[in-house]
């Protein structure tokens, strides 16, 4: 991945280029082992592979032209950040650089050991100057979900220019207000930085644009119920990762023609699997590129996963927002209603997320659910028990795993998916 | 303090009466090391050593008395919860049981073991059927300061009645309103569990009472910046758990009682040390009874510690509520001004904890501070690091500790103190 061409782009943005080449030459072979090995990949996957190989080249050459035009770029870390209003600002919306140990000891003197390998991971592309989109970033806009990141991003403002988002813990009427505030507060910064008035059009495309990004996912997820599986699990969260990086209008159209492919395939009952292959459902934490480890595992383990429960993945799309208002007070509360119904771990109680992982796990026949917490993630961990008991109230069986970035714990990994693959196939 | 005149109220609190033998046996053997082998102690100590002998016995029986009485038992885990509403509701404010490792294997089938150890401690205190504070509750009340007891409360909400109480990340006005609203949702959640509207009268009665269980705590601490350290940091941490049991009247007037001995103490120049002794700052996580691990081996280590910064020290004791309001509502904005000056971590940012830390250990002539975070413990966890730079900025030595309540680094811990005591005494 890596290339001559971009190296005065990346030096301009301050990057460590020979660490920076270094890491993207251990992704693209990474990337090769676990993605370009598989067999019967659609053929629209070229546009993921195309988008991944231009992840740190091409698509921050569109960035740096959009700057260059007078955009503003804007970064994010969570899907609580609508990016409908990013879009209504005129501004670009990306998701930072999280999937990977990098930097972790120089994290390590800003934040605890005993953080999550996502946050200290942000925390060391940043130090280990290693992020070509963090440093494009004109704000980086954090959100108080978790006890790690609401904490990191004070850490991590001494380095970034920061807005923080506040989350409230629970649904009530009182909580949907301070989101609102929230909501309103971060579209006020984005008219500031960018000079531009948010008008009820505008928002209005943006809000199109992102529902029109949703629907797209929203169909590949649908058509992952047929059996044999149109697609690969690794394939699929690729998709969701990349949905963070790209141009939403462009995600979408390549995304639709995927979905062409896959029914065409659905048709002719072909798979990425033979029909008969244990399918399971991926639950929890979020998964950033290249956080591909737990994705491979399972699937080099003789099953196929149907669907990722995760804040990468249905977290994100389930929900549209309401088109039809045509205020732009109307279409904020459309917008806030729409982001009180995401079931994060960091609302007490999150009863719907149950609800949501079993029905979606009997929606696309799932054999069986893994759950995967982050180590030290303590509102997935805590669910973990929860999602359990709720599954096994389905009689459906729940692998819990803890894992962080390391290779370490592969091969123990493996053991347990394996053994958990060979129960559910019965 | 095992005592066979209780068995019978014990087992009607479904105690596991041979378990909590043993509890009182280790408990009572525990407090002998650490606080009777104290030389030269206040005579008014007289009274903590009988309010801790009696924490499972005399204590329980008032507890039963009022509940006969028909008043109610409010069992709460952090100074958010307010005692104010509680006590105009005419019911009893009580702390439970979160000090020590009981029931560990069982609340890990409810927690994740990277929970730290307080909350394992009340589950696992609850499970085993150990604490009869809990089994004397009529309401718990909880709180999301963290996302481990955010969540923990989920699961301990299927063993105990719980209420709980949305405390906001930040200190927006928006956040400041919702929780007003939390508050006004206690205070209808206790009217309703007791029978009783709450007046005027009762909330000024509250307010009052708690206010004068403050200022006893301030005017102790504002005492200890006397050099010889008029009264051990054990004792002072003591006299600060035993605040959140006993009763409120009598406790105001014993810790008043108190302060006079300590005042002819220091008139005479007599302390607990001698002068010159290096004085300690303890900052961070809130220590239950009996955890008194980390300020023993401070001060068998050659130094007195002379103050608490933390959720049973000066967290809760440094502000007051304004007594001047009339109407109910007048009382209730004057109530969330007070509790949202807390400066807990779980607000971001919370920089005048910064400020407050400092300037404490400049008032109370502290030579240094320890950094106390329970492991797994997020926000103090990330709070060390501001504060070592807070107070290296002011020139004050920081030694960051991070524990939890087992014995097993009793020793590492020792060496470390020691060598910071060594450090300090310059």
């Amino acid at each position: 991945m890596s290339n001559p061409a971009y190296t005065a782009m990346w030096e301009k943005l301050n990057l460590d280029i020979p660490a920076h080449d270094g890491l993207l030459e251990v992704l693209g072979k990474f990337y090769g082992d676990i993605y370009m090995s598989q067999q019967g990949r659609l053929q629209g996957m070229e546009y993921l592979d195309f988008v991944l190989s231009e992840v740190h080249g091409l698509r921050i050459q569109e960035l740096q032209q959009a700057k260059e035009q007078g955009k503003k770029i804007i970064g994010t870390f969570c899907v609580f950040v609508p990016e409908e209003i990013t879009l209504a600002a005129g501004a670009v919306h990306v998701g930072l650089c999280s999937g990977a140990d990098a930097g972790t000891e120089e994290a390590e003197k800003l934040v605890p050991r005993n953080t999550c390998a996502l946050i200290k991971s942000f925390i060391g592309f940043k130090l280990a100057r290693l992020c070509p989109f963090t440093e494009s970033c004109d704000l980086v806009v954090g959100e108080t979900t978790c006890d790690g990141k609401k904490k990191a991003y004070e850490a991590f403002a001494e380095h970034v220019p920061m807005h923080v988002m506040e989350v409230p813990n629970t649904k009530s009427d009182a909580a949907r207000d301070l989101f609102k505030t929230e909501v309103l507060r971060y579209m006020q910064a984005l008219q500031q930085l960018t000079g531009t008035a948010i008008t009820p059009q505008a928002l209005a495309s943006g809000i199109r644009a992102v529902n029109a990004k949703r629907r797209a996912l929203q169909r590949l997820s649908a058509l992952r119920s047929a059996d044999p599986a149109p697609i690969s699990g690794r394939d699929a969260l690729l998709i969701n990762q990349v949905s963070f990086y790209d141009d939403p209008e462009r995600f979408t159209h390549s995304i639709n023609a995927l979905c062409d492919q896959m029914e065409e395939r659905i048709a002719r009952k072909e798979g990425i699997a033979p029909a008969g292959t244990p399918r399971l459902l991926l639950s929890g934490c979020p998964m950033a590129v290249p956080n591909w480890k737990l994705p491979y595992i399972m699937e080099s383990s003789g099953a196929v996963i149907v669907g990722e429960e995760s804040c990468i993945g249905t977290r994100n799309t389930r929900d549209l927002v309401d088109e039809s208002q045509e205020t732009l007070d109307g279409m904020i509360d459309a917008l806030v209603d729409r982001y009180m119904k995401i079931d994060c771990a960091c609302f007490t109680p999150n009863t719907e997320r149950l609800h949501n992982v079993t029905a979606m796990a009997q929606e696309l026949k799932a054999d069986g659910i893994v759950h995967y917490a982050l180590k030290f993630c303590q509102p997935y961990a805590h669910e973990a028990f929860k999602i359990e008991k709720a599954a096994r109230e389905k009689d459906i069986p729940v692998l819990s795993v803890e894992t962080d970035y390391s290779m370490e714990d592969a091969e123990q990994l493996k053991t347990r998916v394996e053994a958990f693959v060979e129960m559910v196939r019965g």
